[in-house]
């Protein structure tokens, strides 16, 4: 919920930027690299981590995770069925984590036993832009049934990660929906953006999104 | 984007419903209808606006339409080629229209030959719930493929609105997607809802939505 814009607007996000950095200090003195992940609900957010976690885990990494939500378990369940460290974090009418919120989680969780951290946002790909969390990398997916025209409607949020991923490509033909739009609107926001392509559902592109975010 | 939630809040949202019922008072005098089409990005919104203005027009309705988006005028095309009034309204980092938007949007048309206004949200399940813009009728439409957990995750979104749309029916099995589940969550959140199943590329259920629209 997006309750109001005063002056106040910078330094609330300064301090969040704050808290972020001090949630980095704290993930980077415990050696955790975490990955923050920004979408619409239903592009993938929650399959990724579940696509992604026993392949992480097969190459020796520890991982843990914190789930966003509006309201409700339906991801936080998925995620805690991977049987790794995890946080639900309900936002209630909020529309975004903020470093706050994520501060909180970092704390009740055992960070000597993870090695990668995966943060799924709120499903929103407005708000949570502005709320760093302190991670390392901002990864945003997008699926071609939100419409090929989901990247240009969403500059800044492209320009904010430093991958995208275009996920349920199988499907582009069903919809009419343009990959090649969805990737050229993307450079066009952001010219040093990686594109990966993924079918999550059969795990497609999988392994080198793990390279990529391992690098 | 949500910059901050302080205890002005009450008040901004009071002070927009005194400006959408302003808005609701314009539409009155001019005999207008208005429909606020609420729901993600990708969910169809913009294909609803496709399919039923022909079906409205065919119908002897005169139809307008206000559409909203962040960034860039893809909805507005779209609707503009329908040749009805439209306007066009970004939102820039906000995350949801807002009645005194919509009021200065109002002003732009020509409310003398209008019977029915279609107002497209921005695409987003969570921020525009708080923001009624005057309409005399909020539906909102999700897809399969968000994800047959998208309505247990939005609650307040499902209880705002009279008509719930479940779009893209034909992608369910693609998915794994359940419409009963989505069926099901939607009359817990309000059991008074109004639910409609469409595949809106094909039609199908629209002639059924503008009967529901126009009661």
């Amino acid at each position: 919920m997006h309750k109001i814009q005063v002056n106040v607007g910078a330094s609330v996000t300064e301090a969040n930027r704050r808290q972020a950095d001090e949630n980095r200090e704290l993930l980077d003195a415990h050696g955790i690299r975490a990955i923050d992940i920004l979408g619409a609900v239903g592009s993938g957010k929650t399959m990724l981590i579940e696509r992604l976690t026993p392949l992480l885990k097969a190459r020796g990494y520890r991982v843990g995770a914190i789930v966003g939500d509006c309201y409700g378990d339906d991801d936080y369940q998925r995620i805690h069925a991977l049987d790794i460290p995890t946080e639900n974090l309900n936002t209630g009418t909020e529309c975004h984590l903020d470093a706050h919120m994520v501060h909180h989680a970092l704390h009740r969780l055992p960070l000597d036993g993870i090695d990668v951290l995966l943060v799924e946002n709120v499903g929103n790909m407005v708000c949570p832009t502005d709320f760093p969390v302190g991670s390392h990398r901002r990864v945003v997916i997008v699926s071609v049934t939100e419409g090929d025209d989901v990247v240009n409607k969403h500059p800044a949020m492209f320009r904010e990660c430093e991958i995208g991923i275009i996920n349920k490509v199988d499907l582009a033909e069903a919809v009419g929906a343009s990959v090649e739009r969805m990737e050229k609107d993307m450079r066009r926001h952001n010219s040093r953006i990686t594109i990966l392509k993924t079918n999550l559902r059969k795990g497609t592109g999988i392994e080198e999104l793990a390279d990529i975010l391992l690098k």
